[in-house]
């Protein structure tokens, strides 16, 4: 049987994601989670890796098994091997040719900014500014990045092709909370903070916006500021 | 030169307030600072203890410095060296007679339940109610509660005496969060979690009003339920 299962996981308790020696992941917590339910190995694939520190209110998962379970009886076995910083919210079953990666259809990351007082319970749950956001001059930055561009100064690491699509940048302020949703196909290593991390480079009057405009066209301009994991959610995906 | 601080604290990072040998525990975080800026060793006075794993978002606590720091200057050296979980937010200079213990007036500790699904984000953060609670019978408990009792049942440990005055309890519900706040003059040790904890088999319908009434009458009944530390907040302190 193929399953897809949707899940949430606090990323401040693991390496990341992606499986990484013997560190503690979630892709790792997840296996030996199904390996014991399976009673042989099993392998997962995720809709995308999130970096250490970076949080999951929606990561998707798909996986094999050999054994048959209900879809209540997979969810309450996984979610009581993987408390209490994964949680599984819905198991879907899928068929052999789903792949959890390459069936995205759309991806929403959030980020979250504290900009009042800074809160020690929040340390691993939003980005602090230090300073004074100018939030009107976020706004003109997130327009400049939505449409299809080549983010070749917003990636971390080598790749044959930097273009990506947003179809949407959306903010919403609650008290001193700034959340900014992303929606997209697919965001690169590190993309989604090196675009917050221009937005608040200018916001806080650092850069300007015809740098901004200058990364997105000049391949060689140095990239800015990456706006640390803890402010970082991956909050929805689409198949 | 003597002080008072008012600090907020990620209690899930911490072994608690009080120093207890090797552990990190919160006076300890603070101590080792204040030794620093002092060069010299400060013990300090905290208004009263958190046990491991309870969070506080105003707990007081003073101390006797021999160098002279500007209130401002004292925060921001003091910050640098107890971040990220724990936060000094005000520092007041008091007269030499002032105690954080002695000298407090009203003291108000939170409970947050969460009602709806788990979240692993919240898990350091909040209790996660397994049953559907019955909030109109949480109030009837907690009507029992205010006034002065023999609270006996409620308390952990050896005393003299098990006396204490709760002036109010409030209960506030967001969506899916309840928020319980009890106001009173001082809380012996796991007092609240264990009042929580009686509101919580009533709530469920695991047990009724009638044991309450016992418990706070008859100094030889059990002890109910203790409410995990989770989602207890020190919330405020009035001297």
């Amino acid at each position: 049987m193929y399953y897809l299962i949707r899940i949430a996981y606090d990323g401040s308790k693991f390496y990341g994601f992606q499986r990484l020696n013997k560190k503690i992941s979630v892709q790792k917590v997840i296996e030996e989670a199904l390996t014991i339910i399976n009673k042989k190995k099993v392998v997962v694939k995720g809709a995308g890796r999130t970096d250490r520190g970076v949080h999951a209110l929606d990561q998707c998962v798909s996986f094999k098994l050999d054994v048959s379970l209900t879809k209540e009886g997979l969810k309450k076995a996984l979610n009581s091997l993987v408390e209490p910083y994964i949680y599984v919210k819905e198991v879907i079953e899928v068929d052999e040719s789903f792949h959890a990666r390459f069936n995205v259809v759309k991806k929403q990351y959030l980020y979250k900014i504290n900009l009042g007082e800074y809160n020690p319970l929040l340390s691993d749950y939003v980005y602090q500014s230090k300073y004074k956001l100018d939030i009107e001059k976020m706004k003109e930055v997130a327009k400049l990045y939505i449409g299809v561009h080549d983010f070749t100064n917003f990636v971390s690491g080598e790749r044959d092709n930097y273009d990506c699509i947003i179809y949407d940048i959306n903010f919403d302020k609650k008290d001193d909370l700034l959340e900014i949703r992303f929606i997209g196909k697919s965001f690169y290593r590190y993309m989604v903070r090196n675009l917050v991390g221009m937005m608040i480079e200018v916001g806080r009057g650092k850069d300007n916006i015809s740098k901004v405009k200058e990364m997105l066209e000049n391949k060689k301009i140095n990239p800015g500021y990456t706006a640390p994991a803890s402010g970082l959610y991956l909050e929805k995906i689409e198949y």
